[in-house]
């Protein structure tokens, strides 16, 4: 099973592809500016917390080729991770001073997800450390951009290995918004879980709550499933109850944009009243997320900022205009999930219960 | 404050508002044909609990003015109620057996709203009656249809005015699916509690769930409300949760498409993650319906016939496809909500708790 190439970072540039078009058209986007890859992440052309980290760190990286590129002379070798040639007259304190300002922007584009700030910290430790030249310090920057896409991904298959073993051959599985690998750098989350699964042998049905208002759950989780030749059933986000009342459900799984100390989980809005439901039917209901996804200088939920987005979002659908002149929209992004409603934690370290420590 | 005429019965045609058309075109159908009319029920140009009922008695006097009209000299007038010039060839046997075979069609337009059954039920026991002539016959028909009409627009107001009393001067209230004039003859049940409550001088703002997937709710509940002036704003199914657990809400009214003995209630569906929601946040959740729904020989929830519609309404979004190929999708019209977490049920009777004797 192979894995998407959900983003990557070739000769000085963001590729990604243009989450927004599917499933009707799969492109790819090739991203040169910083404010342009910014304007993608606020757009949800790239989304899923945990791609959103590895997009911030890439973001670094692009700032420093978008500013010193003219100088044909800089060139880093993406094979033997060879940086030659940067201009000698830029000093230190100028690339320090381009990296503080740029990871500011990007750090402002999406204020839930955690793994965005996270990764900008990881790659601010490096350019702030001593380095004896700007090479020097780009070469590490570089190579801690590559080191959080490959550990993303191998985050992803560890997830999902930890989960799988809670699904049962025959289940039928439940997600919210996509958590698959165009959420993250290539494998996913959430349904990471059911894909490890499935790789084991196990027959799983993946019912995708649709995840209004912008679908990811219809679009891009269905997508994903059906590439993957996994039975995948598209519903309302307000149907799930019922099928879970009727006992056709074994579990719900959901990723996670920012998880608290003591368990409470932002994430896709809808997700709280399906772990609800879940609770009164006796469903466990799951978080499957990197473990840089809790945050534990937040002790809950209710310090977890929300992102609120545009009405336009819930007003109308691909241009199709469905609600009067005159009505207002209540448009968050997300939502907080309190922890007594979550059975588990499934992380790369392990299904993990809180509260967790810093 | 005017009443909507979603329905009427006029020079032998049925006329009613196309309801898929709103909000971007308000246009009148006027249906001549029994075959048109159940279509016009299964598309769903006009739903809605009572107004079903209200059609399905009109559509009984359709099935003879169709079968019959060719007769000029066969003649309803509307003002003085006088017919005349039934062809005296039809025979009283004639004219039950074709309205037994119509009733039977129409009931079988949409199986979950019980009040479509009873307006039929109520208009058969008309026609199996004792009558001298079938002239006579058909004027107490009419009579009856007629009947059916007020009393809803009268049971909608004395629901109105009972559960307007719950409400207070600034309560925000969350609503699900369509409930208003357009659901029933012209006032509305769940909506219709707003309406008055807003008629007696206090102020609501309504937070209408959009109602995947025929956004009901951003299309119809939100028209209404503008055109009352009444503030709106529209959220996305899932969003309730996050509103009531902030403490936003005062309480949540929904209408009903049958309500067992017990009180189980069966509504659009996400009607039932909205009272989960309701519940955990101690929101009070009222059903507000005419009595009529009750349907009493059914004891509980699980004996309530769900209607399941084609998978298309959820994969695709006003002829904009969102789901790939090869996806399923899972797409009941209803949930049925267990009575424990309804608060109360507003009908024309006053405020009353099941359980619902026959």
């Amino acid at each position: 099973m192979n894995v998407l190439a959900t983003i990557a970072f070739k000769k000085g540039a963001v590729e990604l592809i243009d989450q927004t078009l599917l499933p009707a058209e799969h492109r790819i986007l090739k991203i040169t500016k910083v404010e342009a890859l910014c304007e993608a992440i606020k757009s949800l052309r790239i989304r899923g917390a945990p791609a959103l980290g590895v997009a911030g760190a890439y973001g670094l990286l692009l700032a420093v080729e978008e500013k010193w590129r003219r100088f044909d002379a800089y060139y880093f070798d993406e094979d033997t991770a060879i940086l030659d040639g940067f201009p000698s007259i830029v000093t230190m304190d100028a690339v320090r001073r381009h990296l503080d300002r740029t990871g500011e922007k990007l750090r402002a584009t999406r204020p839930t997800a955690v793994n965005l700030g996270w990764a900008i910290d990881r790659m601010m430790k490096v350019w702030r450390g001593g380095w004896g030249s700007p090479a020097d310090m780009l070469r590490a920057l570089h190579g801690e951009a590559r080191a959080i896409h490959t550990e993303d991904v191998e985050m992803c298959r560890a997830i999902g290995r930890h989960g799988a073993a809670l699904l049962a051959d025959g289940d039928s599985v439940v997600t919210h918004c996509n958590t698959g690998g165009l959420a993250t750098s290539g494998y996913g989350t959430a349904l990471g879980v059911v894909f490890a699964a499935v790789e084991s042998g196990k027959k799983i049905h993946v019912y995708a709550d649709e995840t209004r208002p912008l679908l990811q759950g219809a679009r891009l989780n269905a997508w994903e499933c059906v590439e993957r030749g996994i039975p995948v059933s598209v519903l309302c986000d307000g149907a799930a109850a019922s099928l879970m009342g009727e006992k056709k459900i074994a579990c719900a799984i959901v990723g996670a944009d920012r998880i608290a100390a003591n368990g409470d989980t932002a994430n896709k809005i809808g997700t709280l009243a399906l772990a609800l439901a879940a609770k009164r039917f006796g469903v466990p209901f799951y978080v499957a997320a990197p473990s840089s996804t809790i945050d534990s200088a937040i002790r809950d939920g209710s310090a977890i900022p929300i992102e609120y987005r545009a009405e336009d979002e819930v007003k109308s659908f691909r241009g199709v205009v469905t609600t009067p002149q005159g009505a207002f929209a209540y448009n968050p992004a997300f939502d907080v999930t309190p922890h007594d409603l979550i059975a588990a934690f499934i992380t790369e370290k392990g299904v993990i219960q809180p509260p967790f420590g810093s």
